[in-house]
């Protein structure tokens, strides 16, 4: 029997989590839902059913041509677990109708923590999320640091963790918001709260952050600074990430001089270009004056996907930590 | 026997072209080159027989841990017909190259259109391709000229066309090179040589151009405007446009407001995002004083591909103007 | 006795119309509004007597240390004319207080042509506001084709205007709006409306127009094609634009490859680097095949502000056309 | 008696810094070079002498009727110092026919520290440019760092600075180099030199830097974290940031949101929106876990004017640190 998985809001990280659940033999997606009928409701009514995540826009669906199967409440009743996919703070707009229908459910970084039982992120803490009803997958910037720093704190006594994000302003699809032409220190007061998110799965990391939006759509980059207690070797570290599946290194040497040539990378082995790794630039990883230097370019609309199957998983205790990470790994090509 | 193909600069074209080779029944790469041991030659290395472009280059190839097979003159002793997809204005400097080996050679739309005994591009003029040595396939945004105009003039009769093309000003891997704030008349003096390049291939048709660049690096966009004499229906347009797998239709109502969502949907279902059609927004179609208006988004890395392909079977004859269009089309998920 | 002008909206445009009025001798500026104490409310109250736009809002000036005079309405009982620069639509909203406090009134081109008795432009139709209560000065767009095109209509027979407008997507201040990646057919149905709004201050002139969005903030930009009946020797165009001071010739050949490089001209002679005029490129100005070409790009934040004092004279009937034309030109410094 | 300066290459830094020298009392532009006769050039030639910075191109200047007064070699022979803002490395280049005139000369933050016998920043090291024939005033970057860290040591015991710089990709006229869209780790290998850079003004202070480019053009934006021995009331590093003139506070509360908002206040009040003053953001100010936050944008074009200014003094014993620190404030507008 697989678990019967609902998608609530076929946007940018929905419809990747929804194809993520229907490589994995232990899951399927039962439906996925839209508010509007555009083209994102089209190609989702073509590979999944769908349904009408705001119940009085049914009609809406008909008139453009697309068939729905019913509304959210219709799909809740035939789903184990809801993936909650919708924009930020409305999420906790829907846990009643989730509480109502008494499935499980996960919410995404764009809530705030106290949402869900546990905050999640794979690598990090597995087992928070073990036999839980709701599960808040961290954002795509705390998930780049937790998978990091979930690494570095088992090999080292880490001091204190210095991180500035420099964010892309807007998703590639997004054409009404953005910031053209400057750099926006957000949040202006600091440090960032992007410290207490990470400490939310990492409970025992020293972790400070700053955070500032720049105009570009692809990637955030993360300028990581590790104080640590004795001496470290960067080859360690290097090492240490090749053998990790979700951490992928690029070199400079060969030519990748930015995110514009990782996402050119990206392009060419997986559809939407989706880097489920963190990418960590090889020579920015140097230890200097008790200090571990890493640089990485997280992609934010994929990086949360193999997180989100992992933590279904917890929650229904369909395999321990490794097992599910090595399934999410071997079917996403995670490699 | 495939006719045996050589891809010269395995770069953004090269490598949608070897793909698009591979895929075909009648011919098959038999190998690529590159200059410089970058992460793009690793890629080729992995999936072709990489060739150094620049004999003198093939120790830095091994110093970095590429294989490579030989040298293009070694490569070229093996193909039947090279693509040269070098950086504007080499092909030019290959081509002796092409004629010393005997090789028949295609070039790109960097290239003067006198390099080649014929400009082409498939729905324009396939015919005078047949049986060529040396053929130029026509710039991506000549290419999506010519495919709406080569439709219209079958349609119509066309009094006189006039296009501004706003251009993206660099491809989306470029780092170096752009234009960050501002837009750029590219020629400052009107008319623009574009309207020349159409005539190469379509040479009855009254067109005028104007071109510009603008900080954007998903695709060109064309402001169409075609006057004709008599009366049009849009809708007759639209219908021939749904016919002509080569041209797809997008509509605001649908959500399709900018070229940030037409690449978005072609990320579900290409890899690369490759738009190898013309993609005409369907509510721009329309017939106002003795002039039809059509706006289309040009996807500049992709739209050449299918051309290639043609042209190559038109040189040697391997099939007729439409069974090579099909072919194309059915592989390519062109429909 | 000095006309008494009242801002109502001291935005982008409304600064810039109060500096401007402050310059003329037959008027002076008697208060400005804002809505909120943000840092431009505060460089107003520095230089002008300033309101609260929002009558209930002075209490939050006050809370911000920033000295009111009293409301909107306060204000319009010591004007006797009110130049409304709210955001578009809002002037709509505003048009009753100013009729109920019985002082003439000018709005922006973000307002629907009919909120006033006459639309205006100097150089097309400045006659049309004299004596007038209520008159809208068109918008940045349609200054800046309306001012090229009734120099234009005087030399020649225009049968037939074509224009592309490339516009910039937001004002340089502007942090929350955008498209960062993309271009944006605005409309996507064609023809676009500005053609109708040109025609509001031109009504003889055949126009029809296309408009399209691109990221960068500094310039409009728009290729213009204008159908003529006879010759036109592209010369008598360059000596007409030279005479006239409100357009300026700007040369490839000396540097200026594009808007980055106008602007970075401006900044060197006006403060805001304000380009009042038209920034016509001297070698697009082109006959051909019937057709005269002209480029030109508009700076949208300075374009109207010369078209508003002169409108502001035409109401009370100040001047007569050229006289208050020259007037405005010397004070500002358009030569 | 007037110090005579010239002033080569009249770009970004050189017409700015040509305009400070004229407001002074006790020094005076004899002359300014370019190499091209482009609309820089004209706009020199209209305030200053101009002469060609590269001899055989007199012609050239002569052909575009750009009147030059003579080459380089004739202005060193009138001037007691030049300015070299050739482009970064040029400097190197010029600096034999410097040494070969017999006439001091300041270098910019391009070239090397070694080109000089010190390297310079005000308030960090004056006295050690005085006297000195060679003087390297630092980079726009170091020169942002070193005011406020020259502030922060006199107040604090500093154990360790580290700064995150996010840098502009281009300057604002700039269009053919670039950034699109992306963002560039640069350098790769960190830590990056630029905290080398600050030591040669500030050679005690612990500073490790790391830099990236995003693509805007208006200002940098440094992120700061300060390691202090002892606690530290951040009311404190205001009162002392609000007496410092090179210093402007802005805060969020009043709308500074961005970069963007910056520059739209500056320019209200200077020509080329010129902000001389580091800006930093009030409320980024913050005091936790033994770090100083402090969040600061660097306008690259203007910061190092009043530096060029003041190194003049220095190295012709013209004031004292303080005497020529005020006369430069003053005269630049910097309160
Ligand atoms: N995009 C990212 O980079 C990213 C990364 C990690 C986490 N997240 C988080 O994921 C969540 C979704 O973000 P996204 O980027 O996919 O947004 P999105 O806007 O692309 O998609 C949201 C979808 O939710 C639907 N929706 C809107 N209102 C709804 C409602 N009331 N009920 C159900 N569905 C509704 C919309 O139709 C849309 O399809 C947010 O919490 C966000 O913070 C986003
Ligand atoms: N990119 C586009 O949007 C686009 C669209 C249509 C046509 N074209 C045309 O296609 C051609 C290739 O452009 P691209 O965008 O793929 O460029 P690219 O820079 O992405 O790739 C060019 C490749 O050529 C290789 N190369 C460089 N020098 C070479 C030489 N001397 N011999 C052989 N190979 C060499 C480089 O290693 C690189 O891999 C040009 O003529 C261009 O005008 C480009
Ligand atoms: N910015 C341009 O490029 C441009 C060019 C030409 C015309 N216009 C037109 O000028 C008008 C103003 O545009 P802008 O760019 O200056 O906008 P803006 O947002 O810069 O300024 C608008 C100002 O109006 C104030 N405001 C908001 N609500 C108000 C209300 N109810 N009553 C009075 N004031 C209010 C705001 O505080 C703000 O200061 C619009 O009609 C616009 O279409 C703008
Ligand atoms: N632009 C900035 O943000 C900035 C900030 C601080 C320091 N700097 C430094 O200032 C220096 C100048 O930079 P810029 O931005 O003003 O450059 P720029 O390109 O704007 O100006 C350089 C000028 O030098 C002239 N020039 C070129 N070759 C020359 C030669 N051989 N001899 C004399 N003049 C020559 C050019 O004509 C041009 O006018 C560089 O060292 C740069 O690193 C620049």
């Amino acid at each position: 029997m697989k678990v019967k998985v609902a998608i609530n809001g076929y946007g940018t990280i929905g419809k990747r989590v929804a194809d993520a659940v229907s490589l994995q033999g232990d899951m399927e997606v039962v439906g996925v839902t839209k508010t509007r009928p555009d083209f994102e409701a089209r190609m989702g009514a073509e590979k999944y059913s769908l349904y009408a995540a705001i119940p009085d826009r049914v009609e809406a669906f008909e008139n453009a041509g697309i068939k729905v199967e019913g509304t959210i409440e219709d799909l809740l009743e035939k789903a184990d677990i809801v993936v909650d996919c919708s924009p930020g703070k409305v999420g906790a707009e829907n846990k009643p109708l989730y509480e109502k229908a008494g499935v499980k459910a996960i919410f995404q970084g764009g809530e705030k923590a106290h949402i869900a039982e546990a905050s999640f992120s794979a690598l990090a803490n597995y087992d928070d999320a073990v036999g839980k009803n709701f599960v808040r997958v961290v954002s795509c910037n705390t998930t780049g640091l937790a998978r990091v720093l979930s690494i570095l704190k088992d090999m080292y006594s880490l001091k204190k963790v210095r991180a500035t994000m420099i964010r892309r302003v807007v998703d590639p699809k997004e054409d009404k918001k953005g910031l053209v032409n400057g750099i926006m220190p957000d949040p202006v007061k600091l440090p960032s709260h992007h410290a207490e998110d990470v400490k939310t799965v990492l409970p025992d990391v020293n972790i400070v952050t700053t955070a500032f939006k720049v105009p570009t759509t692809l990637m955030h980059l993360h300028s990581i600074a590790v104080e640590i207690d004795g001496d470290v070797n960067p080859d360690d570290v290097i090492a240490r990430f090749e053998e990790e599946p979700r951490i992928m290194l690029f070199s400079k040497e060969e030519g990748f001089t930015s995110t514009a040539k990782i996402i050119e990378f990206a392009r060419e082995y997986r559809l939407r270009y989706d880097l489920f790794e963190n990418a960590v630039w090889r020579e920015s990883i140097n230890f200097h004056d008790g200090e571990l230097y890493i640089t990485q370019a997280i992609h934010q609309e994929a990086i949360v996907v193999p997180e989100n199957i992992d933590a279904i998983r917890a929650m229904f205790e369909l395999a321990d930590k490794w097992e599910s990470i090595k399934k999410t790994n071997r079917t996403l090509g995670i490699v």
